[in-house]
């Protein structure tokens, strides 16, 4: 497939005609398509991992990581989770056509707000095979046709899955536009793609903060940014260290490669002498890194914590994505909430506290999508906040903040019914 | 005031940290705030009402017209009506603070969703001082800090307004940083303002298409677009005359100025014969300008319409913003949809039927932020709808839809209140 064939105008203007077709599908209509989703993706089977074996190949050829190789890997098991997913997906309560509001204007006249469809969204995403189908599933089920851009590294992978999507909605008589893959490498259609504000009505990125970047630079089209946390937990001095250094430990160790996991551990100086030496322990089997402040670091080295280095200013607002804490010891909690106002992501920070007031005082002024009391950062995630599906983690404030379901990806509308009603 | 005295990253600083201050206060106080702020415009009358005569005389010297001219004009009764507002302001709901939702995790964990401040909301906005004051007080009301952009012909009236404000804050200790006014005509400082994504959460833009278009262009920060209506009106086959063609004339002629205003009449082709030559008796009193399709034109020169013009290409898509209306007579429903699909600026538009369907078709399938059956388009306004304020009509999807209030400057953050839960 080379570059030039690829209309990009062409491409939003059939966008843009599917979503008038999709918005007339009922829900069960939707549903039905999404169960010849997973079975055409049953069907496709082999053409999809033979893909997927040669985009790995090429992968490791040109040295991608574990990490990476790993999230680009599909096999039949994979395969088929990403089938019952959309099935899943099916079963999800459709928000389009809820009724927001209901009331009766000053003069009669009925008024209702109701949840529609987005139209067309672009999603701009690394290389994850999953993500391609997921969030095809999830815009069909809400009545949304979407362009999709994933990494080049999947490239082969994302071609056969959307061929087995387009073979699935032309089965069922619905148009293939609703689903568009930009089966191109070039980065100038990205360019494009963020410039077609008469077409598409949302982007969302998926990635790091380079492409977040690039994405806010270059875009007439309101873009739901994400996905990048430098996550904090204020360890008080109310507290009971036998089950508060579990939960910091969990917040780091669990999953360390993802964005909710902890970065910045901040102590209050009076608990620090007899928290940190639990905490080293603690963390000593997982071969955390600690990156500790001058006032920190003492404890560590007293308990003769071997993966210790001093805090140089980059390691406060960064996100490691790896066994790598930060920790700062802190006056109280004005202070505590000063760094975090600093260097927070507005992802997911924590408090651990048994003092109610400071509880509160944390859960009003942080300015994050998700804040904790006595809970680990890690649960900030669609599934775990039971909205059975997540197509990003907003860190932005307007339309979506947090993990963003099927309900960030409808609008909604508003209705007046009337009787020959005029404006006096 | 030069304008290298405006250093906009300062400007969005101490907004940041005004906004920390606001998020602190109770709604009592912030009512309080509210009350002093009329008080103060009403203690500052003389200084603002001589700052709004000096901007009059300059902008008749420049040759404004009148409908300008009466918008940026300020006197005592106008003024007093601004600080009535405020008042007014202060006895709304606060959104603030609102739990939108309420549950139990899987683990027994408490997730609620809080309604919280946006934070920092920049306006550019028309020459219009009484936008300067609204504004201001709805912003506050919701814990807002503010920067204001006003239209360069008002600007010796905002700078008087913002001193009545900055005091207010300063009697009761709040920050005089929470508001405040860009008071230069500088252009290259919007361009500024527009890059300021590290301080300011959502742009709110008031004005023609060309500034839509360049904060479009240039803003790292969400902007909400709105305010410019191409609003139309299906006239279906099945209709009572009598109590149609009110409803047509009072979209068209009730305040043509403004964006909610009929701007094209679609006429279903059965009933144009009878429709037409009543409509034109109707119009006549208005002296409103017809500008008819080849199939329409014929009707209004039998009834000898006298302001009656052959349409062009242009006068479909035009948001005239005058006692002017394009009619295109078109064959059915399907095709007043489409003509809808491909011109409405997704403001208000309106069908008029007797017909059950053809009424719950246009409902589902017209993609605009209001869309009315049988009515007037001229009920799209914060406060017509009940909603007691106005920001602006958003007419993009994300976030806010149609008439923007109190909940739009708002978002959400997710509170988890944990008992030391970790993820498994």
């Amino acid at each position: 497939m080379t570059e030039s064939v690829i209309d990009m105008h062409t491409l939003g203007r059939q966008a843009r005609q599917a979503a008038r077709e999709l918005a007339r599908l009922t829900s069960d209509e939707k549903n039905t398509l999404l169960h010849a989703i997973a079975a055409s993706l049953r069907r496709h089977q082999g053409a999809i991992l033979a893909a997927n074996a040669q985009d790995y190949a090429a992968a490791q050829a040109a040295g991608l990581t574990g990490a990476m190789l790993d999230r680009l890997y599909l096999d039949a098991d994979r395969l088929e989770a990403i089938a019952a997913d959309v099935q899943n997906v099916a079963k999800l309560a459709n928000p389009v056509g809820q009724v927001i509001d209901e009331r009766q204007m000053y003069n009669g006249m009925k008024l209702t707000r109701r949840r529609t469809p987005l139209g067309v969204v672009g999603v701009i995403y690394e290389a994850r095979p999953n993500v391609t189908v997921d969030v095809a599933a999830l815009c069909l089920k809400t009545g949304n046709a979407v362009i999709l851009r994933g990494g080049k590294e999947t490239m082969a992978s994302n071609i056969a899955l959307a061929e087995a999507l387009r073979e699935a909605l032309i089965s069922l008589g619905v148009t293939p536009h609703a689903v568009q893959l930009i089966a191109s490498p070039d980065r100038d259609l990205v360019r494009q793609m963020l410039r077609l504000d008469s077409y598409i009505d949302m982007i969302i990125t998926r990635g790091g903060a380079g492409l977040h970047q690039f994405c806010k630079e270059h875009s007439l089209i309101p873009v739901i940014t994400g996905g990048i946390g430098v996550c904090h937990m204020f360890a008080d001095s109310f507290l009971d260290l036998d089950v508060a250094i579990p939960v910091i430990v969990n917040a780091k160790v669990q999953r360390p490669t993802v964005c909710n996991a902890l970065d910045t551990l901040l102590v209050h100086h009076s608990v620090a002498p007899d928290l940190i030496p639990l905490l080293a322990e603690a963390l000593l089997p997982y071969q955390v890194e600690i990156r500790a402040d001058v006032l920190a670091y003492p404890y560590f080295a007293a308990a003769a914590y071997p993966k210790l280095l001093h805090s140089t200013h980059e390691d406060f607002g960064t996100e490691f994505l790896d066994l790598i804490l930060s920790v700062r010891v802190v006056e109280d909690l004005d202070e505590a909430l000063e760094h975090i106002a600093d260097y927070s992501s507005g992802h997911s920070d924590a408090i651990l506290t048994l003092k109610t007031s400071h509880a509160e005082r944390f859960m009003n002024e942080v300015d994050s999508a998700a804040v904790y009391v006595n809970a680990s950062t890690r649960f900030t995630d669609g599934a775990q906040f039971g909205l059975g599906a997540e197509v990003a983690v907003s860190t932005q404030k307007l339309h979506a903040r947090g993990p963003m379901a099927l309900e960030g990806l409808t609008t909604y509308k508003w209705v007046g019914e009337g009787r020959w009603h005029v404006r006096p």
